[in-house]
């Protein structure tokens, strides 16, 4: 793939990115950094879409990008900016720079459902939802919008029938008692209009069978689930090296220390038991089973925005002998998951605009528990990813001459 | 390639492993382990031609290979195998059930070439070793012999014309001063008696042009150069990583503890700086230039066989955020080297075997500073491996219906 | 104090050392350790009572410590010991020569009591435990028995009146139902037998008023709670420079990885209550209020006997600064603590034999969460432990002359 | 002492700061410190004289310190304060706040000497950095002024008369060739001026006898040498927790990462030496001879002024098991540093005021390397200034009444 051979093919063209969560720390990075790269005054460091090989793909540019959402705070958009401005994650100078932007999708933002406030039918929820970003694209006469999901992790549900067939989850929508978490109204919703959807977060969402059968019913392509930003990244390199020099892993242990508001969401752990559980599925699948893997998260407010993961391996090599790695791993998570965000809403669109549907197994490597066939692996899923770029790259190439 | 394709294809046969440095705690590692391996009281972890798509190829057995060796020191190797038991590198029981074999290995050592001490030209000592080793050969009945320098590091060299031309390098053997490093000697005598030729260590040797001149005359395969085992190997997943994400890494830098031989050999300045050199190469390759990479050895005697290597990343992501990565790798280095001169000769022998000649670039994944076309990347490194030992078994298959 | 000052101070005399979970990894090494020392196979590194200006107090010499014990296991101590040789705690060499004093002090082991399995009164218990060590007394001809609870940790149990006050506490022993802890029912016999107490672990026992109530009616020295070997002791130095240096720190963030019976033992978030709320106080007393302070123990089989221990540091200096220490301790916990146990035999015979009685808040640096008024900081405790030792042997020799 | 007794005695009064290297990080930060102390908008965090028992001393008060100094740059003080400010160390608000004060300062700073352009007798050097002391004194109406050090470290110079004798000494100001190092001509200018003398740096200075000599000579007292913000004051206080337990220290590895000026400044071996002598010295003093120390300065620019270190400590306890010990500390060294040169401008004030002359080794705390004989354990230095600070607070009190 050359510079030339995607010269003429056309990009996906204007792209709405609907963020589910769009008050947050990685939303608010998100749109800040999305303004900063239009604007020019940052450059594209953390972006995997611009790296040789990628960027070359047809991909919507970044001015293409419109940015809509639903929060269910109405804390003000630039009031978030500032205290990640004061966070240190954005820079003063971007700060400035981006404020009528900023005011931009504010005017785009919708209040969010909440299912401890609100009252009626859960289709109902769903229908406005779907209004909302149907008017959100009509509006800005967008080609397609991509849905992500960055609110608050929310706590993984029992298991039940609604989770796997489609047909009882209709049913439930219909009930009033009991509230089906925000994040699986969110996603009918997105589905409904006509969404590709991405699960930024392990809650409750299109990792749910019966919202893919959705999905595939109506014939969006899906990705999820979890950011894999930190600690889970460094883990899908390393536990392939361990096991690609016959190491033997006998024990994983992990810390993380966050700040922040999900750190606080994180800090209860029936929460948390969510990301627990995508953290440490990878693990298990690269280094084979029996290895034990304790892992917690603290919330540590006075960590602010940052996050702290600590990690120690140990291992037995040749004979025996003892072979130990520890890590810290120290990070802003909102700088960190912001540019994924972007990168997989170029990503998903150039998918949709190939006619791409269902799971989106070649996006594996952005995430913790990937949909799809990628496994863990972050080379395979390197490799996967350049592949299925190239190739439907070529494929948009070839319908169009 | 599964078990059954290759059921048939008959291994290289009884192969030789000649150490140059056979006494040193590498070798003794090796020398044990192999004993261990034969005798059924280890198991092969640490190995990766043990791996699921590696030891089903047409390697020689274990009980396939038989040791020998030079070494300027006469300390008897049941004693350096003690010392290694005494520092917990090999397990007292190991210890026990090989001492028969490392008597057998004994009587195949020889007094090793010592630039300091040794008179006469040195073409005659290149003739002395060269004998030495088709002797072991003709006596063991050996198909081939796989020469492997474990020897302890010896500083770069000032640049000459006997590096980069084999005519040059022929005539200089023929001076008694001013005299070549060993490592040049001893490539010279091992080539000369007809042995794919593997540099462990950083120090001259292969990876002068003019020797890699004299294999390929001689149609012989080598691969080199330092046995990637700790902190390269880290570097070689993790630099990759933070590439992939777009993340710009500043800096990388580096200390590493070490006791035992090696770190006193390389305490000196002058003979680290083959070490570091080889170090540091790969991780300009991986980052691109640019990125601070300062880098320590010291020796710390008290630490014993064990090596500590501590690595301190700076990276910036999206909009300039930092990004910290600490890390600490604890070992033993001679177990973590061992299984790999172990895997070398097989995989040699088989390339041997297969009549492959020049560079093994696709050995790269064992080296620090990779002979051949591998690049340091270990994602690509071993998939290359996974190939090559494919097409190679495929070929050695092919000629045997 | 100089060693002549003290040269005619008789020692307490044949001191007896009761040990309750007498088959323990931490009894066993404080044993095999003793055994050790008299054999002349080991030095007394990690014994504080060794330190000048500690050692020339008229202690027990070690010649003079005969030790016995109960145990509701009945692994042979021998066993124990060879466990704890391949897990590297004990050296092979060490085992040998004290192969003769396990078989010694087995014999004067006892069947300890269980609250799951024992019937009958829990008086008639602590009578059977009691007239047990009042035998090994006056068995070995020993002048006085200190008894250490070094047993594995028991939950710590919910607020009742027996815990306060000794007369409940006396009428709860008449019932059969329901148990009180194991180690309340050792500590009331042990005390009994008018033995000093030592408590080396966070379980219930000389921690409760109720039985410091009994131990001054009875004019008996005791100290505690819970031995300060790592993470603790760590804090102990740190935080203290910290504090006076101004620096205001914000969170201290902890987590403690552990294999062995104990790791097992605490990996139970009710038992290990105790063991975090003995590790937190002491930080609040040294930081003042408000420092955040997550701590986790988690249970990592593969580890052995080794503990690892992490903690992040959070403070902010002038004019806000952030500064951040993180430190990774790792060792064999039973060989950090039982040269404590021994120091503290020895210290706490003298005190008997100087008639103190009471909490002995001078021997606060060793426990975690002192009785008595030592406070938390190490410094200080160190300072009282010098003085206390100077002002006895002084007292002692006074009485002398 | 309570904050009654000190009621009545008056401060040292209105006090002088000269600084040399007045542009410099550690100077900017001190001046915008003390700044924004004086203007409220930053509390004393940092600042050992606000201690309870420390700030009820008559020191001078912030509003008090009126600063000075030489510079070789001619940088403005405003333009360091903004970089200071986008490396994060001054926060934002604070610069808005101190920009008067800044231009304050700004027109009290005077052209240093620097033996690369200076030209004429060495002597002249001296009494031009003494007159702009004097001129300094008297234009603010200064009781009297405190000179410290904290410009770039020099190289320390070879032995030579000078340094041991005022008479080689002066003899030497004579000459115009060769040069003296700058920190000598300077401390001559200070103590000459009637200013005692704090030396925060390792650079060549009250370091040599032959200045002491003048300082006796001219009854003034002086502090020194190298300020102890980091992995050294660690050191002070684990390496005696390690003594206090009996344990043997048999390594301390040291690797030192520093951006900004002084680690380019450091990144010279030869410029380095010096404090690499000053932070080893006190590791020998507290553990003993015979622990292997290697220590690393590296300059890692993009750090900018973030300082981080990592020690491992390798240590043996009990029966020879091993500990270790790895911490890393991250700091910004100007926020470490700053508000220790305040305290020593008060403290030292103090003693000025109270008529002490000579080393003050009860200041022993702030340094690496301390002059007088406070000896490198941090708590009993931390226990000598309190009682230093009660007694010459008590002295200046008897004689007010």
């Amino acid at each position: 793939m050359t510079d030339t051979s995607h010269r003429h093919v056309p990009s996906p063209g204007r792209t709405g990115l609907w963020l589910f969560g769009a008050r947050g720390s990685v939303a608010t990075t998100a749109i800040a950094g999305l303004a900063a790269l239009r604007a020019g005054v940052a450059d594209a460091t953390g972006c995997v879409t611009e790296l040789p090989g990628l960027r070359e793909a047809p991909l919507p540019a970044w001015g293409d990008i419109v940015v809509g959402g639903h929060d269910i705070s109405d804390a003000p958009l630039h009031k978030s900016a500032e205290q990640l401005a004061e966070a240190g994650v954005l820079p003063t100078r971007v700060l400035g720079a981006v404020a009528p932007q900023l005011s931009d999708v504010e005017s785009e933002l919708r209040t969010g459902y909440d299912p401890m406030s609100c009252g009626g039918s859960q289709a109902a929820a769903v229908r406005q939802l779907s209004s909302d970003i149907v008017s959100f694209r009509r509006r800005n006469r967008l080609r397609r919008v991509v849905a992500i999901n960055v609110a608050s992790t929310e706590a993984p549900a029992p298991d039940s029938p609604e989770q796997h067939d489609l047909a009882a989850l209709e049913e439930r929508l219909d009930d009033e008692r009991p509230r089906l978490p925000a994040g699986v109204v969110n996603t009918c919703a997105a589905l409904s209009a006509g969404c590709p959807y991405v699960e930024f977060t392990p809650s409750p969402g299109i990792g749910w069978a019966s919202l893919r059968q959705l999905a595939e019913r109506l014939g969006l392509p899906f990705a999820g689930c979890d950011g894999k930003t930190g600690e889970t990244l460094l883990r899908s390199v390393l536990a392939p090296m361990f096991a690609e020099r016959g190491l033997s892993v006998l024990s994983w242990s992990g810390t993380n220390l966050l700040g922040g508001g999900d750190g606080a969401t994180l800090a209860d752990p029936v929460t948390a038991a969510g990301k627990l559980e995508s953290k440490s599925r990878g693990l298990a699948e690269l280094l084979g089973p029996g290895v034990s893997a304790p892992l917690h998260i603290d919330h540590v407010a006075d960590l602010g925005q940052t996050k702290i993961a600590w990690d120690n391996v140990h291992a037995r090599g040749f004979l025996g002998a003892p072979v130990t790695l520890q890590l810290t791993w120290t990070g802003y998570d909102s700088a960190l998951a912001a540019p994924l965000v972007l990168d997989l809403t170029r990503l998903v669109a150039m998918a949709h605009h190939a006619g791409q549907r269902g799971a989106l197994g070649a996006l594996g490597c952005f995430f913790k528990d990937p949909l799809g066939d990628s496994g863990h692996r972050f080379d395979h899923q390197v490799r996967r990813l350049r592949e299925w770029v190239r190739d439907t790259a070529a494929d948009l190439e070839g319908r169009e001459s």
